[in-house]
């Protein structure tokens, strides 16, 4: 028995709104025992939550906004676009990318990989 | 070396206007040999030329559009969403999957997997 559709969604809009106004430890929480991370795709791949904890603790302390745009989900797989705002000064940095997961029966992130590439960043 | 970002993003473009309005051997001239190709994920994996070449037979002989809603490209793969709307009598039957595909050092598909469930089906 996979998570249901409803409990993936939910985790996956749990997780863009924590990403964006959330503690990095809050996000890490979504994730399973023995999950791994590959922001972006192409990258080394995070292994263990130290690691995990590590690639969030950046965003603490930082201003931003996040919204869900799309989301897919296929049996314990989702793929989804959300468009993270970052205030830096007079700038704004937006990057929306499309993150790929996939779920435990609980609900929580077994892997995680970003879809992004330096071109998709928008500074305003 | 592999392929250019902008061959990458061609080869998705051309991807959403092939299965849309092109026939099905113009759609799997895109795929590379030894491709995969899992839809929805979760299905049954394809392997062989034929086995991709009969799921997109079936889309031969209908009236459809396509549109290409957004697209990521990291590396040598990519994730992008677009629309594909199915006339059919007096019905539009509307599906937006979000695809992840890698590519060749050509562009050419390698794998795809498709990402969505019955539930994004629109009827119109």
């Amino acid at each position: 028995m996979g998570a249901s559709r409803e409990t993936i969604l939910e985790t996956i809009q749990n997780y863009v709104d924590l990403v964006a106004t959330g503690s990095s430890a809050d996000v890490v929480a979504l994730y399973a025992d023995g999950a791994t991370l590959e922001d972006p795709v192409g990258s080394e791949v995070r292994t263990t939550r130290e690691q995990i904890a590590e690639f969030y603790g950046t965003l603490d302390g930082l201003e931003q906004s996040g919204r869900l745009l799309f989301a897919r989900v296929a049996g314990n797989e989702a793929a989804f676009a959300f468009e993270l705002a970052t205030k830096a000064g007079d700038e704004t940095y937006t990057l929306a990318p499309i993150d790929v997961m996939t779920f435990d029966d609980d609900g929580r992130i077994t892997s995680m990989r970003a879809f992004w590439a330096g071109e998709d960043m928008v500074v305003s």
